[in-house]
């Protein structure tokens, strides 16, 4: 049993801290790209709005890592580069179709997931650990995050409708 | 206009079923890994059940791609590859510790978040393209999906209260 003392929860929170940290530094970055190769403005002004949001989550992020003292430090987030990657792939094949912003909202949407199945997770282990200004910061990330995927559920819908309109 | 009608909707389908079909094979390999690493019984009876879902929803996969008269192909999902490094990354790295069953929780509960994602734009899309066995198949994985996600947060939860009590 002795060696299950060598690495705790708290290693296991600074770790994924870490690794979000990553994903929305990778973010900021391609948000941007994603607006604007965005057909409709719905969508354009939504990611906009989430890069806008995501500048913000960056900085709880920042508060975070001080309020358990370590350095804000950035781990190669896989599961981003491999989100953003497929999103990239997108932009690329559907250029100039009328299934581009289909696509960038399903990717879009991927990547709220993924997110929000991080904050939800990194919550519930600053609950654990006792780190109550740490849980209202997260908690705060997380419920704009299912905000977001609200948002493009309904932007998906729109977009539905107005491709059935002009068929 | 004209070049906004080279690829459609029944492009972005096949190419996002391809995607999960990869997906789906990856974690037909990687969960039976995930569940031998599992500290808890109750984490690795829930992987293991997961594992023979998933066996299940390749086939109904198999089933879409013969609705839309495609070849069942896998095409490298980058989000699926991502995500399962960073699974094994926690297995290795937290092997013989008290966290590794909260780490590899949060791991699995990504992949169902990004499953859950892709079946639910898979089923709009399905029921956009008129494709109606095609949305209650992939429907009925969604709903697995669902089941899957919230069975490993009552197990997190379970674990949460198990580790408080050791402490």
């Amino acid at each position: 049993m002795a060696a299950k003392k060598e690495k705790t929860l708290n290693d296991l929170f600074f770790e994924t801290l870490k690794d979000i940290y990553h994903a929305e530094k990778t973010l900021v970055k391609v948000l941007p790209r994603m607006a604007k190769a965005a057909d409709s403005d719905d969508l354009r002004e939504a990611v906009q709005h989430h890069l806008e949001e995501t500048e913000g989550q960056v900085e709880r992020l920042e508060e975070v890592f001080k309020l358990i003292n370590q350095p804000a430090r950035a781990k190669t987030c896989k599961a981003i580069v491999g989100l953003t990657d497929e999103a990239k792939e997108i932009m690329k094949e559907f250029k100039g179709t009328d299934a581009l912003d289909a696509g960038l909202l399903a990717a879009a949407q991927a990547v709220e997931h993924y997110e929000i199945s991080r904050y939800g997770t990194l919550k519930a282990w600053a609950e654990e650990l006792g780190l109550d200004r740490a849980v209202g910061l997260l908690d705060a990330t997380l419920q704009e995050e299912k905000k977001a995927d609200e948002t493009l559920t309904q932007i998906a819908e729109a977009n539905v409708n107005r491709r059935a309109e002009a068929a």
